[in-house]
């Protein structure tokens, strides 16, 4: 039997519907293709890729050159540019934009074959502080209203190359979603005087069925209404606006979490592709009360989204109950 | 240079980056794996279906034998089923619905191989016929609000078996995509008093760059601002809320354009697989002014949606104007 559900935040409704799971469910996993040639982001192929915009390096080791561990540079085909100015222009009924915004890519670590599952929690964590500076860099521009800071892992996730990075793209418009969640979730402020996303922790906390895993700062769930199979949210326990104001610690017990989540997923679906988005509360947004910043990762699993992006209606083949108690028992080492 | 544009109708910014057309654009126009085991669909095998719902037959056929040239079954994998009493409940937070509606299969023809490019045009406007047939039996039923009719053609678009077929099903929600068209297209005549859609209408054919193709009735574009590369939008060139309410003539001159449309899209692009999706004005909604239906056709030549469906952020590497000029000038015979 299925049924419907809707996302609180956005609204959306998802159909949930297991007899599907009877259909052979072609959940593939396919490996990367062998990458040809030298990889532009391994050590010691600095000189391949533009030059460096930020890196965290070994002492004595030298800009654009190996000893890194960090490596932030510009993406090689941005689809924005900062050099270009920022112009509004209509034509008939359409809107248009210049393309002024940054494209960049946060080289994860210098080794090539590191997966968000196997790297070190402290060199996730100098991701994270890396991701800040370059957010608190790019929100001094007053044309940027959001960064959007993503990864996608694996082929079927969008990915070229298999070297591990995440990109940022910093936009002067919001993204659709955020708009969504935004509106959302300043909606229901306005009704309950509470944040929605503290409202979803407290209350996957107190239910358990769709609880992955938990530390002192983090839980990480499958939502009530996923679009995708073993969609995983990670949100911060206590209410936090912006991924880019951290708390003491807070980074720290995000690798923790995020590390834990990963190699669950990579063990119990065999190393599945996937993208994952950061959602934080725009520069723009003045309001702190209301938005709560989190991950989502969505696995990509099925190919079936395509139709559903033109009709915005979705259909889940698996409970998210099922996901996360099939996540919560997957054993992993340490 | 790249440059954002907004849909006129749901808001959604697409950037439109030609430079990426420089990286290894993986358009990939997969073959269909050859099916295992007698088609279930073809002419014959009837009995292995569920019992047919309608069926457009040649005289002195019987029922659920062959000499079919349409032919509606339900879904054997329904997600949705019209026997389930509508129900609706509150968890906490979270809101759910009984998964009430229906699931059907149109099968288009009775030749495995068909195409909407390969159907006589005859064919294809009885299929149309049929459509509405089963639009206006379900809209009898006062739990559905939106009868939902799309295509998926094509493994990359989601399609498991070959032999063509469209779905559809009828919801008891609206799906958010037509949620956010109405909403806009409202929004649009409160202030103008004129159908957004007309408007398009008028640019384009006074514009010229994004058309495809155009007849009495009906203009073919690739839209303003497409997630999709190569996307496409057919159009009723006069005010037409509704697909089920057509006037005369209107699903011969629909088949011609669609039929010519899919013939210069296999040409162009070797047969890509695609997605296609029919909005209309839902059954609940009594506004005949603002909303006019059409048809979005969607190739699914890039796996990049997944992240972007996340993000409500998509991009888009072929500039439609480029998209059209391309398909206008694809020969085609006939």
């Amino acid at each position: 039997m299925s049924e419907l559900r809707r996302d609180p935040v956005d609204g959306r409704w998802v159909i949930i519907a297991p007899d599907q799971r009877k259909r052979p469910v072609d959940f593939y996993t396919a490996p990367y293709p062998a990458t040809e040639g030298p990889c532009p982001f391994c050590p010691g192929h600095e000189s391949v890729t533009p030059a460096e915009i930020l890196a965290r390096r070994d002492p004595g080791s030298r800009a654009n050159g190996p000893g890194w561990r960090v490596r932030v540079i510009p993406n090689m085909f941005p689809v924005l540019r900062v050099e270009d100015e920022l112009r509004r222009e209509g034509r008939g009924y359409y809107d248009k934009m210049s393309g002024t915004g940054a494209h960049e890519v946060i080289i994860e670590s210098p080794r090539h074959d590191d997966r968000h599952a196997t790297m070190s929690e402290a060199l996730l964590e100098e991701v994270f502080w890396v991701c800040r500076e370059r957010m608190l860099d790019l929100r001094q521009d007053r044309r940027i209203q959001y960064v959007l800071v993503f990864k996608n892992y694996g082929t079927a996730a969008g990915a070229n190359l298999e070297h591990p990075h995440s990109q940022l793209i910093a936009l002067p418009i919001l993204p659709k979603k955020l708009i969504e969640e935004t509106e959302g979730a300043r909606e229901y402020f306005r009704h309950h005087e509470r944040c929605i996303f503290c409202d979803i922790v407290s209350q996957e906390v107190e239910e358990e069925s769709r609880l992955i895993s938990a530390n002192e700062d983090f839980i990480a769930i499958v939502p009530w209404a996923p679009i995708y199979p073993f969609e995983i949210w990670i949100l911060p326990r206590r209410h936090q606006p912006r991924f880019e104001e951290p708390t003491d610690r807070l980074y720290a017990r995000f690798a923790q979490i995020l590390a834990e989540v990963t190699r669950r997923l990579e063990r119990a679906l065999t190393r599945p592709h996937y993208n994952a988005v950061l959602h934080t509360s725009p520069f723009t947004d003045k309001h702190r009360e209301y938005f709560h910043w989190h991950l989502e990762l969505m696995p990509r699993l099925t190919r079936r989204a395509g139709f559903e992006v033109g009709s915005g209606f979705y259909v889940n083949p698996i409970p998210p109950e099922d996901a996360a108690q099939f996540l919560r028992q997957t054993e992993i080492a340490g």
